[in-house]
C-alpha cells in the first residue's frame, strides 16, 4: 500500500523571499556541504534515521535512504531581497558563519543576486531597502510568476519551491477579502492593502503550482483564500514561524513536566539577542504579535482545562530583549517554578546559548524538501505532519494546533512509514513478551 | 477486544522494605490526600489523563476514571527496616516533609511500626541497623513470607504488592546460582553468600505470587531465575532504579535534541546532595555502580552506533557530590555542549533544584498501582510498559532497553488502551485532512 | 583625638513611614532576636567586626562593643500607614516570615499601630489606603511633629530617628522651591504640589533636630532646601534607596572585574519577583525613575571616560518583571559579556535567588543605628560613609558617588576608626618587612 | 619621601620555565601588541590607572605613565621546555589563539626556541618530554646559570626576571634542607632529591641577583632558604599560583558577603576544562594539592573563628573535572548557600565561562614587570604587595596571607603610591564634609 510518489529527478529551486542571515547561512552551508567542507547537522533530512519494523529488526535506515528527497546536489538557489547586496555580501553583514568558511564558496554566493522585492514599507517599517519592484499588487503577484517562471526556465528547472525567510511583518487579522480565492482575487485588482506583500508570493508560488513554505509568524497561508488555492492547484503549504531556540526547548521539556504529572505554577522566559531580528522586536508593538504566538505554545501542551490543578494557575511570561553584544548569538534563560508530590515546590532553570540562524537553516532546508516530496506524493493543502518544524502550526479549522515535539515527530515520521508503506509504530511492543499477549 | 481484568475490590497492602525518606514520604502522602489535606501531584494513576479516539472526540478521560485501579482510600501500608522507627519518627528524621503536614497525620504514621528486616552488612557498609531478623538466607525468606500472610491476615487485605525503596547495595554481578529458579533454590538452601537480601524479599514475594517492585539500583530481579518466578507465580515484576531529578531531565531533553538532528559532543551533569543517599554515593566504589546505570542513559537514546557523526565523540561524564547544606533538596547541574548547522557550537546548561523524594514519592505510587492493575489483568514476568518511571528498565533478553521518555510514555498509554480495547494513538492523522488520505 | 561622642543611653524610637514588608520583618526581627529566637544576620552594627591596629595585633572586635550603638533591647518602633492594619497584620500580608515566628511575637507586634498617613494619591497611584491625615502641606508637616513628639512623651524616649521605607514616589525632578530652607517653607506654606510626601516627614524630622533615613529612590533629602536644614539643626541625613540583590551583586562584582582591568562589552540584568514592589514597578513609567538609578552604578565603578578601550563600549540594561509565582523571593539573572587579554571573550552569569526583605531589613536597622551614632557624636548634614548601605549614596555638591562596595565599607570602616581615635588602615603593610621598609 | 628607583632603561629578559598554553599566550599576545594587532587586556601594568590624591583633584594616571616600568617593546622572551617545539608550534598546540593572530607573528614566535630543562621524572609523573639536561643537581643548577648569562649576553640585557609557568609539582613538605640557605647548597652538591626541579630554577635566579615569580602551587620558593638568598642578593620573589578563573571570582565575591555580614552554610565549586592542566587534575593525588589550596581562601576571607555564627558551620567543597570538550576553556559552577535576617536562606549561582590563559597571561606579565620595578626600587624578599595575582600568598612568618582581593589592591596600590612620594588613600574623606570635620 506504498503511495506512489513521483521520482526525485532533475532540479529543484528553492526560492527565498528575504536572503538575511537565516537564508545565506542555508545557502551558504548547502554550498559548503556539497563541496565535502562541512555536514548538514540538524537537518533530519540529511542527518536523520528512522526506526522501521521491529525493535529486534534493527532497521534504522537514513530518511534521504528510506523517501526518495531531492539530493543537495540539485538544489539551485535563488530569491528575493530590498536590499541589493548579492548573497555573499549579505553573508558577511549577517555575521553568523566565519569568514574562512565563507571565502571558500564565495564564487557560488556571488553568483546569487536577489531579483527585486514585492514591498509595503508599512508591514516592515523597519525597513529601507531600495531593490523594489513598482506596481499595483495585481500587477506585483504577476511580475512575482514571471520571476518564478524565468529563474526555472534560465536554470532548467524540474521543480520549484518558495520558502518565506523574510521579515515578521506587522500584525493585522484576517477580513472578509481573505475568506475565499474568489475574493482574494478580486482585492488583488483592487490592490487591497490588507493582502500583504508575503501573501503575494504565496499567491504567486501557488498559482503556478508550487508548493510554498512560511517560516515567519505573519498571516500568509493561514487564510481560506490561500487554503483554497493550494487544494485547487495540487500544491502543499507549510506554516508558520520556524520552531528554534526557546520555543524548541519549551516544546521539548513541557510535554516531559506533562508526562510525569507535574504542576507548572510559572515559567519566566527571557531572551537576549543583537541581530537585526532583535532589534526588530524590541520595539513593543512588533513584540506583541510574537509574543501571543510564544505563549500559545505551552497552554496547548499542559491542558490546563483538563488538568485545572496542575496548570490552572500557571503564569507564563516571555521577553525578547534587544541586546547588541550577543549579536546572532542569541540566548535564553528560563525559570519554571514546578511542584510536585503534595504541592512541594521546585525550579528548573535553563540557559540556553545558542545561534538563531543555527538552529533556523537546517529547519528552513527540511521543510523545503519535505514539501517538494509532498508535492510530488501528490499531497496538497494543510501539511499538518511538518508542524515539527514549525513554532505555531496551521490545522485544519475546528482542530486544535499540536506543539508537543515528540507527538510532532512521531506524525512526521509515521506520516513517511505511511507514504513508504511500512507499518505504523505504537511502541506498544507487547509481543516482544510471547506470554503477555497469551494473557491478555 | 478489551482485556479481561479482575476489579480492583477489596484492600491493597504495599509493604515496603526500607522506611526511609521516599517511603515515609509517600505514606505521609497518601495519609494527608485521603484526609482531603493535599494533593497526590506527580502521580499520573491519580492526576493523569489520556487521550481516546480521535483529537476530534475530545475524550481525555482521568487514567484512574479509565482503567480499574486502587483507590487511595484502599491502601495498606506496612514494611521492614534496620532501624525500629515508626513511620512518624522516621519521616522526622527525613527532613522532606513540613512538621505540619505531619503532625495532621501522626496517628496514621505512627501505627506503622517496621518488621525486623533481612540484612547482611556486607551488602550495605553504611548501615548498623538493629532491627533484623536472624537466621541462614532459607530462614530469613520464610520469616518474611510469613510477615506478608500475617499482615495480610491482619489487616484484612485482599491483595498485595512489595516494593523496594531500601538503600543501594554493594555492587556485583549475576553468576551461576542466578540463571535459574532451581539453582537459586539449591542456593538459597546453601545460605549461599550471592543472594542479595534484596532477592530475598522479591523472592518471598514472588513465592506467594505478588508482584515486586524494585526501585534501586540493585540487581535483585534483573536475573534468569526471579524472571522464571515471576512467570510461573503470575506475579509480575518492575525494575530498576526510579527515575527521578537529572536523569529524569536527560531522558526528556536528550530525545529533543536526537529528534532535530543536532549533535551532542560533551555532557557533563554534576548533583549535589546532602541525604543519606548522597552520602552513601560519596563512596567512589558505591558511586561507580551508579554510575554505570546513569551513564547508559544516553547512549541508548542517542544510538552513536548509526549516528557517529553526531554522537560518536559524545564524552558524558557523571558526579554526584555529597554537600550536606542542601539535605533532601537535591540540585543538578548540567553543561550540554551541542553543535548544529556545520558543526557550529552552543551550549545549553541545566540548574533543577530539586527534592528527590518529593519526585520519587509518586513513582513509587504508581508503579505500586500499576503493577497490581497488571497482576489482576493477568500479565506476568518484566512489565516493560512500565519503564516509563525506571531508570535502568528491564526488558527481554536481546531487546535493548528504551530509555526515551515519550517511548516509554506511548508504550504506557497504548498499553493501557490496548488492556481496555481502544484503538491505539499513532499520531498519523491524516484522516483529518481528507484530501490527502484520497491522494495517497 | 577620640571624638567626643553622647552614650547611648535611654531609649531610641525609630519611627518609620510605611509598615509594609519591610518594616514589619525588621520589627518582627528586632522583636525575635530580643527574646533569643533569631539571630540580626545581615546586619553589621550587630554581628559584625572591625579589625584594629596591626595585623599582628590580631585585634577584631564586634562593632557594637568598639562604638557606644543603641542596644537592640532599647529600640521602640512606631509609624505611619495609609493602611490601618497593626504590624502583626501586615506582616501577615507582606508573606515574608514564617508563620510561626510571627506568632511568637505577635504581641509585641499588635501593640504597634499606624498613625494616619501624610499621602498624597498623585505620588503613588496604585495606593489606596484610607488611614491618612487632611490638611494643607504645612498643616500635615505640623501634624507629623505632634506625633513624633507625642509618641515621643508617651514612651518615654531618649532619642528618635525617622526612618523611610514607603513606596516609591512619582518621578519628578528639582526646581525653585527646593533650593533653599526659605523657599521650601515659603512653599509648605502655600501648599505647594511640588512637596512631596516623603519631603514632610523629612521636613518634621530635621525641623524637630531627629535623623532622617531614606530607604526608597525618591528625591526627599537630596535637595538644598534638606540638606540646609540638617545642618542647621544638627540633624544627620542618608539616602538614598537601601542597597540589596542584584545591585548588592553588581558593586560587589564590578570592582573585582575593574580591578583586573578587564573589559566589559555588555551586562544585562533581569529581576523576577511577585510582591507589591514589582507589581509597581511594572509600570513602564515608575520603572524609568528606578532604571536611571540602577544603570548609574556600573558607569560610576567602571568609569569609561578614563578607561575607552576596556569600558567605553559597554552596553548596559537593566530589566523588571512582575512574577507573582516568586512573591518575596525576587531573583536575579545577570548574564556578563567580559573580554581579556587581546580582547578574547569570556562569560559570567548570576542567578541570585534572594528575598528582598531579608535583605532589606538590616540594612535598615543599621542606617538607623549608625545615624543615631552620628547625632550623638555631633555630625550633620550628609553622611556619605553610609553609602555602602545605598543604591544611589548622596553626595556633596560636585562630588561623584562612590559606588564601590569596597571603597564603601572601608571609607565606613575608617570613619569608625577615626571616631574612636584608632589609626586608619591602608594596607600598605610594608612595615611587616623591616628590610623593605630600611629599603625605601 | 619618593623611593630613589633605577630607571627602566635597556631591555628586559623574561626567562620562562615552562612554554606551554600560559607561556606562548603571553609572548604571541605582547608581539601582537607590539604590532598594534591587538590590546593587553587584563594587564593592570598597561591598562589600569591609579587615583591619585583627593576626589576633587580628578588625578587617575594610567599607572605605566606613574610608575617606571619596562616598555612592552623592550622585553625579550626566552625560556625552558621539556619538549623541543619552538614558540609558534607550542602555541598551536596550546589552541588557545586563533591561527590568524598566531601566523601575524610567526616569525617572532619562531625565533624563541626552548633551552633545555632541568627535569625531574619523579615530581611529573605525566611528563615525558626529551629536551632534558643532565647532570647532578648541583651541575644542573650551574648549567642554569649559565644559560641565563648566555640569554642575557646573547641578547644585549640589562635586567632579568625568571619567572615560572611550568607544571604542579608532585606535593612534598619542607624539611631541614629547606631551613636555611647553607642546607640547601650542601643538599644541592649531595644531588639530594628533596629539591625540586622548580627550585633550582629560583636558586640559580637569585643567585645571580634576579627576581624569581612562581606561578604554580609548588613549594619552591616558600622555604627558608629561598627567602634568605632572596634578601642577601637583593633579589625580590613572588609566589604562588597565579589567581585566575574560580578563585578569582571567589576572592571578589566573598569579601562582599563578609562586608555585609551576610552568613555562608554552603559553598559548592566545581569545574570542567579540557586542556593538560586538566588532565594532570584528575588524577586525585595531584587535584589533592591543588584542593587544599583552594579551600584556604574562603576561610581567611570569612574568618570563622571570630565570626562563628556566620561562617562556623562553612561547608565548602571544590571539585574539578576534566572534561576535554572544553579544551582551555575552563568553564566553573559555584552554588553558595547564604543567609541573611533571622536564618532566612538565599542562594547564590555563579557560571563562569572563563578561558584559562587569557587570565592567566596578563597576570603573568603584570608580575614579572612588577617584580622588575622592585628590584630597581631596592625591595627584596617576599612582595607581599603582589599577593593580588596569587591564589596563595606567600607571607612574614607569622602573617596570616590576605586573599580578600579588595584588600590585596588596595596594598598593591598604596604601595605604588608610597613608592612615588603620593598620598596613602584610605577613603576616609570627612574633609569634603567640612563642617563633620570641625565637629570631630
Amino acid at each position: 500500500m506504498k503511495t506512489s510518489i513521483q521520482p526525485a529527478e532533475g532540479k529543484l529551486g528553492i526560492l527565498i523571499p528575504g536572503l538575511g542571515a537565516v537564508a545565506t547561512t542555508l545557502i551558504a552551508g548547502v554550498a559548503a556541504v556539497n563541496k565535502g567542507l562541512s555536514q548538514p547537522i540538524g537537518a533530519l533530512t540529511q542527518m536523520g534515521n528512522i526506526r522501521l519494523g521491529k525493535r529486534t529488526e534493527n532497521r534504522y535506515p537514513k530518511i534521504k535512504d528510506f523517501v526518495p528527497l531531492t539530493d543537495l546536489k540539485d538544489i539551485v538557489f535563488g530569491g528575493w531581497d530590498v536590499y541589493a547586496d548579492n548573497v555573499f555580501e549579505a553573508s558577511l553583514k549577517a555575521q553568523v558563519l566565519e569568514k574562512d568558511l565563507l571565502n571558500s564558496v564565495k564564487e557560488e554566493l556571488e553568483a546569487i543576486v536577489p531579483m527585486t522585492a514585492a514591498f509595503d514599507k508599512s508591514y516592515a517599517k523597519n525597513l529601507d531597502g531600495t531593490n523594489v519592484k513598482q506596481g499595483t499588487r495585481a500587477e506585483l503577484a504577476q511580475q512575482l510568476m514571471d520571476d518564478i517562471t524565468n529563474f526555472k526556465e534560465q536554470h532548467g528547472l524540474d521543480r520549484v519551491v518558495v520558502l518565506w525567510c523574510g521579515s515578521t511583518e506587522v500584525y493585522f487579522e484576517e477580513s472578509e477579502i481573505h475568506q475565499s480565492l474568489d475574493a482574494f482575487e478580486q482585492a488583488l485588482e483592487a490592490d487591497d492593502k490588507r493582502i500583504a506583500p508575503s501573501m503575494l508570493y504565496a499567491y504567486a508560488a501557488l498559482k503556478l503550482g508550487y508548493p510554498f513554505v512560511n517560516g515567519a509568524p505573519n498571516l500568509t497561508v493561514d487564510i481560506p483564500a490561500i487554503v483554497e488555492l493550494s487544494k485547487l492547484n495540487d500544491a502543499p503549504i507549510a506554516g508558520k514561524d520556524f520552531k528554534t531556540g526557546q520555543t524548541l526547548m519549551k516544546t521539548i521539556l513541557a510535554p516531559g513536566l506533562a508526562a510525569r504529572a507535574l504542576g507548572v505554577k510559572g515559567w519566566f522566559s527571557t531572551n537576549i539577542l543583537g541581530n537585526r531580528d532583535g532589534y526588530v522586536l524590541d520595539d513593543p508593538d512588533n513584540f506583541k504579535t510574537k509574543e501571543v504566538s510564544k505563549l500559545s505554545v505551552l497552554e496547548d501542551i499542559l491542558q490546563p482545562e483538563i488538568n485545572p490543578e496542575l496548570y490552572g494557575e500557571l503564569y507564563h511570561k516571555v521577553r525578547i530583549n534587544y541586546y547588541p553584544p550577543h549579536g546572532d548569538n542569541k540566548e535564553s534563560w528560563d525559570n519554571i517554578d514546578i511542584f510536585g508530590w503534595l504541592g512541594y515546590q521546585m525550579q528548573i532553570k535553563i540557559n540556553f546559548l545558542c545561534r538563531d540562524s543555527i538552529l533556523a537553516a537546517p529547519v528552513a532546508l527540511d521543510l523545503a524538501l519535505f514539501i517538494d516530496l509532498a508535492k510530488r506524493a501528490g499531497m496538497s493543502g494543510i501539511q499538518e505532519w511538518l508542524s515539527f518544524y514549525l513554532k505555531s502550526p496551521q490545522t485544519a479549522e475546528g482542530l486544535r494546533p499540536e506543539h508537543d515535539i515528540f507527538k510532532q515527530l512521531m506524525k512526521l515520521q509515521n506520516t513517511l512509514r505511511h507514504m513508504m508503506g511500512e507499518d505504523l509504530i505504537t511502541h506498544l511492543g507487547l509481543d516482544y513478551y510471547q506470554d503477555l499477549v497469551e494473557a491478555l
